[in-house]
């Protein structure tokens, strides 16, 4: 039996289990991740995030993450707001901006309160984006900044901008009813374009107004999803630096609502919520079965 | 805030509130089915089940189902074991065999239990086949039982059997490797054969050896699915009456084991799984959410 909360942001689903209460082994997190994220045999979730003391000193919490499949990830802002919020209800942590110990080095998410007091949302810096073209990366030479690139794929004719958050972007504005688009087909046409050796995300956006874009994404190895918090990034840099856009702009999600800015350290902070959905005892038998599988 | 546990049989998934404790108005059912078996934003599962009082004499609990897009369904085997699991451990009632008020009449589960007590598997009536060809139905004039037809679909030609267990059912006997068959590729073309005005589950079945079966399954309206209880019955009964097996078999699908008896009361009755996955509460704004929405 172990104690667990469901928490969701942006229709980003993980299972957190409290390691200081829980005290499970390290090495049974695969298992564990496998056995509760399946969507039927199990509570089911996109992974599951582990909330243990640090390792290293300067750091308030360490966070472990594992997908469904039981492999590690690095990092996950979706999963970051989560987990900053539940520490911050459970009393893990009793200040608002913590220090977070994950693989993909130091986190700082920051707690924003109402004036009642209440958890609003929470806000994660996801670095500066990079936008020389072979660090994005795009095939050919150097050639700065992309923002009006043609691409051809599936029989049409794309102009996108290039950024990368740690993880390679493109961005197609139009004004068409992003409804309309047929995403199954043309984002695996240009995730897999030979533009992109390291393939891409791919995300129609529709600026609508001052300081609001909407956007579907065509997550990379993943297809269409209801959310890509870097890829909310990459869309407000690059709105705004094709005058689109301001600094800051509310990005529409089909998962829900990411507000973006590009401050002036450079950075990119996204504010989104983070919610939980449920919290209990996973009373499966799940190391038997696992024992029994294998 | 709503207290539930997670049950499935065979994979098929369900969330269950004891609505003797809970006590939530009915009219609520249908809005809680959808905020709770969302995969992302709810717990998750194929459904929302919940255990209540009878509303006619004779009956020990009631049943009500509904799908995870709100609709309500009469009865499910495979949730049903899991109810009756669920209300003998809990107590809600004392003796093994129940009687329970559903939309489809009457069901009476019985759970099954070992020398020890401990619950094995529940056993539930899942009613008498029909087999005169217009009953089950297949077009054209009545032709009594139908054990060996031929149709042509997706370019190639299928020997069946027809059961109906109250819905249509083909079953293809097959010595290949069920897992080389194209399903998502035949089990369409045949489901919506002119053959089956109601269209019809799909079933490619393997003896391997007396008393063992194994299945794969086309679910009309569902596509793949990890089990089909009602269609589990009908590969027995097609196999015994094509001297395929005896009148008891175990039958293996996609997500487990079940137990499948013709008896000589001509009703055919199945013993399978139902295990406990998680059990919490429902912390989500559920009501809020909706009447936002709305």
């Amino acid at each position: 039996m172990v104690r667990f909360t469901k928490m969701e942001g942006l229709g980003n689903d993980y299972i957190f289990i409290d390691n200081f209460a829980e005290r499970l082994p390290e090495e049974e997190f695969p298992v564990l991740a496998r056995a509760v994220s399946d969507r039927h045999f199990g509570v089911g979730a996109d992974g599951l995030i582990v909330i243990l003391p640090p390792t290293e000193p300067g750091f308030d919490l360490r966070f472990r993450m594992f997908n469904a499949d039981g492999s590690e990830g690095e990092m996950c802002g979706n999963g970051m707001r989560s987990f900053a919020r539940l520490a911050f209800e459970r009393g893990l942590v009793r200040k608002t901006r913590i220090r977070v110990q994950t693989l993909a080095g130091p986190v700082v998410p920051e707690i924003v309160l109402d004036e009642a007091g209440r958890v609003q949302g929470v806000r994660v810096d996801m670095g500066p984006p990079r936008l020389r073209s072979t660090e994005i990366p795009l095939t050919g030479p150097e050639r700065g900044p992309v923002l009006a690139e043609t691409v051809e794929a599936a029989g049409e004719s794309f102009t996108f901008a290039a950024v990368s958050m740690g993880n390679p972007h493109i961005v197609i504005f139009t004004d068409a009813d992003l409804d309309r688009i047929d995403l199954a087909h043309v984002g695996p046409a240009l995730e897999h374009h030979p533009l992109f050796p390291q393939r891409t995300n791919v995300h129609f956006v529709r600026p609508e107004g001052p300081g609001e874009l909407r956007m579907r994404t065509w997550e990379r190895g993943s297809g269409i999803t209801l959310a890509c918090g870097t890829g909310a990034c990459a869309a407000l840099v690059a709105a705004s630096l094709t005058g689109r856009s301001g600094r800051t702009a509310d990005v529409h999600l089909p998962g829900g609502t990411l507000r973006v800015e590009w401050a002036e350290d450079g950075h990119v902070y996204q504010t989104g919520p983070a919610n939980e959905v449920c919290r209990g005892e996973f009373t499966r038998d799940w190391r038997r079965e696992a024992a029994a599988r294998s």
